[in-house]
């Protein structure tokens, strides 16, 4: 048997590229340093993309949209039409990733992998539909075998076409009543942690919601519990997004394409992607840390430093695409600004 | 005798503006409050611009640069020739925020106050020379009554040019070698505070530059001693650059005109201006966390949250323009985003 897609290494960065820009910041009119983080992100996209001089002009933004059967534990504070509805709204504008895209000149790519409430065909969303919605997986596993390894390709595919559209960054997103419950029993079964730890009140739950969302994570996390392997855990209580944002993440990084990773939800298919490849950890960038319980504890699993802490929880990849400008002007900064011989300025 | 014209009343808040961006924003397509602190932006800006939409279009830096007298205590670790070399970068567009502005279409406006290596005429510096540089203020007070009061109305001038511009956000910055001692003199003047918990690295000192930065700093709070106002205390161991960002800081909320402050040296002006002016305070937006020591300590005693934690300190305005885009993407988000109403989207 052949190992599956997912398992090929991931491209290596070029260090000779990363030490010619670590040269280029030490050189540059300000103190050595002093740019901090922004001066590590020139240097680490300049191993990306193998140019002593990276650049963020086209930047990709996948969001993934798709229903959850565990939708009827009561576990959103959102109806489940919701997710039809947003579908809609993404691409009539309207949306907070719609116009943080326009104002990025961001491309835009909305895919519908499934949605109770099915928009039909809609201008600017790629239908991808596997089903109305996955199992509810308090009751049995959340995909089929096909049907998570077809949303796996599609995230894979979605970066085929960024990389096809010249992206020189990869963004995703999700939209999904009840997703923050899918990925909060991921986190749970590939962390071995406790439903309390890492479930949180998603859209807005109230105390009994979380404790509706803890009790039907427990009792997944009890039926599913023979799934020792990530894939399988994905299979069980995932969601064909937070499966399409997985097999996303692993692909931009068998492509030499940087990633940069939203909140909680897509974090939960990161860590998802890291154990399936650990390679992939390297082409993730983390934007922020955001007001979702759980979210802290993955970001420590896999040792990431957000750029940004605003108290963001709204998913849609909104929380990447507000960080893309520090990416954009850290990179205008290592190329744009002059050397202290260029500009006649005296070292220290 | 007629009151100081730093004394006069600030603008207020249009509380009904802010109302009605309080109702806009719990009627946009996502979940209440989901997105952080780019909520709050938008509803205080809508207080400051009295606009249930505010906008952040024109934005003015002005970049302040002065020479420092204490200087000559070995306190920096980069020469002084470098205040007037970096007049000249940041004219010929190769300093951070140089890039920075041209990035963001910001209004980019050089005051030089008077540097010890006088770069002259240049395009795109407005000459107000006051002197050399201040005195050393381990010896005597660094400004003179009269020097004092011209930096104030210097940068109260660079406001007046900023309103003229139309600009929707002022953004000060300064430049001169040896300045985070001063700021941090002051600092411990008006917080009753002790140099060894304010002074930091700079631009880059090892310990024993840090060491005598305290030592000098120790000897002017002993020398002025008797400087008990924030007036007197700015005047006998401040800059002229802090000074003249103390004197735009209030000009700014005197005349209605939102404020980001950068980093530290930046912060003890808002400080001082805040004590000279309580009401002030109201019209300040803090845009960085600085790695500069003190930094904290000055935000704390401000109740100051700021967006951006970044490992930055370099000055300039550079961590103020960092963050525009953050105000800009939040003044968009407000009034581009489709209501539940308009996008046919239920409610939770």
């Amino acid at each position: 048997m052949t190992p599956a897609w997912w398992s090929r290494p991931c491209a290596s960065f070029d260090t000779a590229a990363a030490g010619a820009a670590r040269i280029r910041q030490q050189s540059l009119t300000k103190p050595p340093g002093s740019l901090g983080a922004l001066e590590d992100i020139a240097i680490r996209l300049a191993a990306m993309q193998a140019v002593e001089r990276p650049a963020m002009k086209r930047v990709w933004i996948s969001v993934f949209a798709a229903d959850h059967g565990v939708a009827a534990e009561g576990v959103s504070a959102f109806p489940q039409v919701v997710t039809g509805e947003m579908v809609r709204n993404f691409s009539s504008g309207g949306a907070a990733i719609s116009v943080l895209a326009r104002s990025l000149g961001a491309r835009l790519d909305v895919v519908n992998l499934g949605t109770v409430n099915d928009p039909g065909e809609i201008r600017g969303v790629t239908r991808a539909v596997i089903a109305p919605q996955t199992a509810n997986f308090c009751e049995a596993p959340a995909m089929t075998v096909e049907q998570l390894d077809t949303a796996l390709r599609v995230g894979a595919e979605r970066v085929a076409q960024a990389l096809e559209d010249g992206a020189d960054l990869f963004i995703g997103g999700e939209m999904g009543i009840a997703n923050t419950t899918s990925a909060a029993a991921l986190a749970c079964a590939l962390l071995g942690e406790s439903p309390a730890m890492l479930a949180g009140a998603g859209t807005g739950l109230d105390g009994d919601g979380i404790a509706r969302k803890i009790a039907a994570i427990e009792r997944a996390l009890q039926r599913h519990e023979a799934a020792r392997d990530p894939l399988e855990q994905l299979r069980c209580v995932g969601g064909f997004e937070i499966a399409a944002l997985t097999g996303a993440f692993v692909a931009a990084a068998q492509a030499r394409m940087p990633v940069l990773v939203d909140g909680f939800i897509t974090t939960a298919a990161a860590l998802t992607a890291v154990r399936l490849n650990p390679e992939v950890r390297d082409w993730l960038l983390f934007a922020h840390r955001s007001h979702e319980r759980g979210h802290a504890r993955l970001l420590d699993a896999l040792q990431a430093q957000p750029l940004l802490d605003l108290g963001l929880r709204l998913g849609e990849a909104s929380g990447a695409a507000i960080a893309v400008p520090l990416l954009r002007l850290a990179c205008e900064l290592h190329s744009g600004m002059a050397t202290f011989a260029q500009a006649g300025v005296s070292q220290g």
